[in-house]
């Protein structure tokens, strides 16, 4: 999308033609900055730090970062070695699984002396394919949105999001907000309620930053207003991504997410989660119990980075001294309280009834192998 | 409780035998400072600005505000401008309302000569009652969690609260944590969960500060946390206080509160409600349309003051520039999501019977009230 009237994506291959530029999340929204990516060790530390985040765009710079280990070692050794160091980065993206194994399915049946130019290739085709699939998922979604205006047309519709689904977490058009990018672009009024989504303040600092950037009007709330904004009627739909949904439809999300779905399930509010299908966990059933949740450090808890009046970045400790904390980043929401699914293959409900619709080659797959698992 | 070893009040009378002292909580975390009010405007402003806050303690410092102004001018008229203005300093407390209603009851039957001495001494009698039905409170919840732990002696009892209900929020003891605090002075192994509670941080700032100064374990999470730690069996009991109840057991609190009451019912954790009954709206019955929502200033959500790490205190922008922010800083948890209140007089189900059941007097006068109002 745009940034100062120009267009960008998060992830690019530089001009030198190997280098891979990124947009330094962390900086955000204080300053917009730019990275070369050079090395694995580099492209790995960009996850954990979440100097990128969001799954599809950690997929897509794991896939880089395959690229990058290649060109200091082609041997089969250093692909395996690189795919379990980007794997161990963040726990809980199963696009980040899954890009690896696309790069090391490809990188096993490439000749060592081709395997850079092969895996730079795949991750270009990653990239590609999560721009079209997020733009298929912003259709799919425009049309709720669309079915909402005209069953209220003399005001904007109201949306709310949670932590930052938007382009930023993706190549470009982001998951939950593509709908919303396309609607705006449409011509149809639209306002998003954007959460704050503390800890790490994705909502404020990258959502926010990114609606306006692009002239969306939006709105920044504390996470603890969703639940008094549904109870009053100023939220036609709730929209949000995911890290991942199991095969019965619970949704992994940011922290918070599941507080949001009950608020919106209590007010008869459509709450969507929008995703790509490789964010499907075909294998897993119960996301409660199943989905390991990672605990992140203490600090983002008692400090917050942000700007003085006079212009100087200072991070500052925000809880009483000596006060324990604890930093769970992501929550599940169980199937139940989801009104559907926006998939780039088109809308369904969140259960296995709807995703095998929609999916069916996966499902079936999936059913083989958990049958030859339990056999 | 206690502060570094010696018991305080958040408000007193001076040596000087007039001036009021109150701890400034707009200093805490970062420091322990107490202001001196010495006039009616200084009185307002101290809740205004939020030096003081809670309902039972905004109650008795306007009552003290009162007895300031008496100072000024104890004609009548100034008996009444001086209700009006403190009345006007937080719309939705009620014991604010009753405060003032009660000091210009006695103060309008206290000949003006009189009325400066008998204003104090009706602040003061103010102060002590709310010390002692914060102990009554004290002493009713702390059965509740005693019951809990008799059902599972061999961990600590968990708890979770929202926003500061704590001493800071009363004159001592707290309504939220009144049971809390004797629980664990009784050997009771408690932790608590202490919810953020942006955005003005009144859980990491002042509840996390209280309980840590006073001893009792507990650990600070972002407000997005409490669905996934009741999903996970992380907490035996919600307890919140109240800015407002309605006669049908509807509860205004801190905004946010809606949302963990929501969390509670999902997975079957008692949310229990503490309050004096000083804080019963009985002529009000839908809190949820009946409740006027207090929208507060932008900066609340947009800044936040922090302490650097070389001990600057320095206030500093959270949200991406140019984007709009809303601050609600209550909501309303509907009845039918609360497990019960736990008064000075003992505990009751949220509901008309049970309030009822407790308070005779007040629902039968207030019966009779509303009646009248119809014919």
């Amino acid at each position: 999308m745009k940034v100062d009237g120009i267009h960008r994506r998060t992830i690019w291959v530089d001009a030198d033609g190997w280098s891979v530029g990124i947009i330094d999340q962390t900086a955000l929204p204080f300053a917009f900055r730019t990275r070369r990516l050079t090395s694995l060790e580099e492209a790995a530390e960009a996850i954990t730090s979440m100097a990128v985040r969001g799954a599809p765009l950690i997929g897509v710079t794991a896939a880089y970062g395959m690229a990058l280990a290649m060109r200091e070692d082609a041997g089969d050794r250093a692909v395996d070695a690189a795919h379990d160091r980007l794997l161990a980065t963040r726990p809980t993206a199963v696009n980040l699984r899954w890009g690896l194994a696309r790069l090391r399915e490809v990188l096993s049946v490439t000749p060592p002396a081709d395997r850079v130019r092969r895996a730079y290739a795949e991750a270009a085709a990653i990239a590609e394919e999560d721009v079209e699939v997020c733009r298929a998922i912003g259709r799919q979604g425009m049309a709720l949105i669309r079915g909402l205006h005209q069953r209220n047309p003399h005001r904007p519709v109201n949306l709310l999001t949670h932590c930052n689904a938007g382009w930023l977490a993706t190549v470009d058009w982001g998951t939950a907000t593509a709908p919303i990018y396309m609607a705006h672009d449409a011509g149809i009024p639209v306002h998003v309620w954007v959460d704050e989504t503390r800890p790490r303040s994705q909502g404020a600092f990258l959502t926010a930053w990114e609606l306006g950037h692009h002239g969306v009007p939006h709105t920044v709330v504390a996470d603890n207003t969703g639940g008094h904004l549904m109870q009053h009627g100023m939220v036609d739909l709730a929209v949000v991504g995911t890290d991942r949904v199991t095969a019965r439809g619970d949704v992994a999300n940011k922290i918070g997410t599941y507080l949001k779905a009950l608020a919106a399930h209590d007010n008869g509010v459509p709450f969507w989660v929008a995703l790509p299908s490789s964010t499907i966990d075909w294998l897993l059933e119960d996301g409660v119990h199943g989905i390991p949740i990672e605990t992140r450090g203490d600090e983002e808890v008692t400090e917050i980075t942000g700007r003085t009046a006079d212009g100087r970045i200072e991070r500052v400790r925000i809880v009483a001294d000596g006060s324990p904390v604890a930093n769970y980043g992501f929550d599940v929401t169980p199937a139940r309280l989801v009104s559907g699914f926006i998939t780039e293959r088109g809308l369904c409900t969140a259960n296995h009834e709807g995703l095998a619709g929609l999916f069916p080659d996966h499902a079936e797959r999936s059913a083989r192998q958990r049958a030859a698992n339990d056999a």
